[in-house]
């Protein structure tokens, strides 16, 4: 718990105070959960309606609709990041201290800032780097010639393979596996042969991963995310795949090889990408879309259908399959009906 | 192996016996595999013709089967059930004796009951609460302030992070991560600001969870699993996710942020739902549905395509992109032949 | 880096050399990246144009292809298998030398051959036997009764349930997990009964499995994935699933319990199949179907529907629901018409 005076949130939000700079603000939370020693934020109008129940000690709200709410107040024009900022300032994780725990193995050469966090069990491959500022927890392993930048964090049982390169800031949670083989294979009279994967993963700066995500190296040239791409939990990253800066990426996507992904794309949970095609930047693919082709617009594209009750949806799907049929009786029938309508023009 | 008698057998699982209570039984397996020392069972009258084959020692079906067999039985009025629990009798898992290895890391602050059993390389964090009979497995790594209820069972490579709380008989299989931050970022002109996930992640009593599924922490209220629900493997459940007791969810499937869903319901495998919407009670999706809104009548819900020969597929795929303009065709159609029929009529 | 000659290469691989047999080459590179010390490959005539501007030093390619290249040359019908195969010549891993880390935790009565490499931190269980030539790196968790043919390799962090079985030269990926608890249930009133899972993994011979995929083990008899099976990341494989010899299964495919797959099959990435079906020799699943009922004719199968800009996809999301009654419709003025042309033709 971190307590903060009313006043020291505004100044250090940059945000506008109405009312008690004294007040001592302790927890963020919802406009529901909030109490009297809360900060809440009011980002959708959607919400205004439990604003009459709320018992928040402050609120974060845009300053047009400041009438809104009588309380006391921090007034910004990009509430939702005013919120994200001051969720910061609330966390409280366990310290990090810099120090390797006696049971880490780091090879000899491996290049270690000072102030670096080595967890427990932790194990540093022949010539990795970890510039300033880094916390590596319990159990990670980091194969050989990594390159970790300032300030990364690596959560519990993350693995790099040798020779992954992480910019500065990078975060990545735990179990994801970065830098593992490429599903790559010839196929040689019905057997498969395996293709060395001799490429690498960059990661740029900023770059943040969920838990569980896979991110293969490449089979000849790298595989790579560029600087503030966010990618979410359960993800799947092939072998030589490009995304460009800024890029969102929710759960559960799956990336074939080779794939370019443009700058400030969103890729909502669950969508699919076939291998070697390129989507341009400003790309919005939506939930469970399988992408099968190149995108050179931006804008928002969909695959899928619509849920219904499985009774009805049953009824589609023969349907569906009868849609070749139904064109063709389609055709015949406006044949018909034109020579028709001609003969009795006539 | 484990070697029972079948009155034994009867006697402990609640079932009438029918022939010899000495016979030994020292396995349990299928209907097809099962020899002379074997236990089988019929739950399923689809597969009575394999009765003629079968050469179990003795068999677990309905009373109103038992005119199928001529063997020894134990008759049950839900066969699968009594096949569950007589499953556990013949489960032979390595013994986890009470007792701490040497190589385990335990905070001095965390309260560990006597009996609890600690594998080799497990890392546990200040403030951790881990009540009688629980079995934390080899390479787990359990976060500060970290609560676990009676006979809690992680298996080897869990992640906790801190404040996860675990009810009693919460079991989870290798590879989980519980707790790690959700995929929270506020945009600032095109960069992504990550918002701290400063809630919990609470699983009730009897929740049983998966290998290498995800659970996030809240991003201020808590994400919640209620009693008795239970998860595959390779699950996504975001930030704030709400599920009601005794839901069960398949494998692949993903659940996004602040979801709510009923108690009674099953996801099956692959499943999406979005985010900000409600299930109630008692309802099913079918496999690699995606669902975009609430639902608020239980029943079974669906959605994709039927699968097809590829070649069909592709035209049924290309006339799907056409139904709107056969919809105006079909429209236009009507009223022509209308028109013809009231002229004709006149 | 490895450095070869050109007629080492050409030896090696079994190709025919054109050109400086004294050529040194250090690298394989894509035709694109390729400088004068590399080797790279032309194996799809699409790439034909990027030769104009190739700077490789030798390229492997088709004899029927060979006058598209004035430079030095290694001649193969098969220039994807040849490149295969000089990958693994280029692969230049750390070296993971004979012998045990000691920090590894090894039952007294397990059988390592003398030249295994076991890293840091592996837990290895009872009665557990691994052969020659197998390299299992940091962290691995082994459980007891677990037997590894000759050559395997686990990268770090691997979990093995008990009882699990690799053929020889099986590969397998950080973060899997294999021979967890299958997802099995039965319903008691409303409360989920867990069925022990009784059954082992066993995989043949040259089985390649990616990073953080799940095999579950079988609940009365075994799961099975037959020689020569490669299954890439995040897939999801059930209890009791019998996977052919030489299938290939991509990313974040799920397989439900019991189902069986013929050889030689290809699942691309995303696809679902239920439980309880089987697939022939030879079937070929396109991404994101999902498979419902058992597929008796080898071939190509897909379902789904086509992205496109998600404000036409809405609209044919709305006309998809109303299909049926358009498919009603359509019969009525078919008849309607007939009739009409009944009467007309009398």
């Amino acid at each position: 718990m971190v307590d903060w005076s009313l006043g020291a949130l505004a100044h250090e939000l940059g945000a506008a105070l109405r009312g008690d700079a004294d007040k001592c603000i302790c927890k963020l939370q919802t406009l529901r959960d909030a109490g009297p020693d809360s900060l809440s934020f009011l980002a959708n109008t959607r919400y205004t309606d439990a604003l009459a129940q709320c018992r928040a000690g402050a609120l974060i709200l845009r300053p047009a609709d400041a009438g809104l709410w009588a309380g006391d107040a921090l007034l910004s024009d990009n509430p939702y990041l005013t919120y994200a900022r001051a969720s910061r300032l609330f966390e409280h994780r366990p310290a990090r201290p810099a120090g390797r725990h006696a049971s880490a193995l780091i090879a000899d050469d491996a290049v270690v800032a000072e102030d670096v966090h080595i967890g427990a069990y932790v194990v540093i491959g022949a010539g990795v780097e970890i510039a300033a500022g880094s916390v590596i927890e319990a159990g990670c392993v980091i194969g050989e010639g990594c390159r970790l930048g300032e300030g990364v964090y690596l959560a519990p049982r993350v693995v790099l393979y040798p020779e992954v390169q992480l910019g500065a800031r990078v975060r990545i949670q735990s179990g994801s596996v970065v830098g593992a083989d490429g599903f790559g294979f010839a196929n040689d009279q019905g057997r498969w042969q395996r293709i060395a994967q001799l490429g690498r993963v960059i990661l740029g700066d900023d770059v943040d991963i969920g838990a569980n995500t896979c991110i293969d190296r490449g089979a000849l040239g790298d595989t790579v995310l560029e600087e503030g791409v966010i990618v979410d939990n359960q993800v799947q990253i092939a072998h030589n795949v490009h995304i460009g800066a800024h890029t969102a990426i929710a759960a559960c996507v799956g990336i074939s090889g080779s794939t370019r992904i443009g700058r400030y794309c969103v890729l909502a949970g669950g969508v699919g990408l076939v291998g070697h095609i390129e989507l341009c930047d400003g790309v919005h693919i939506t939930g469970m879309t399988m992408v099968t082709k190149s995108i050179s617009s931006p804008g928002s594209y969909s695959s899928g259908t619509s849920f219904e009750p499985s009774r009805q949806w049953k009824k589609t799907a023969v349907r569906l399959r009868q849609l070749e049929s139904m064109a063709t009786r389609l055709n015949r029938l406006e044949g018909m009906v034109e020579q028709m309508q001609t003969a009795a023009d006539k």
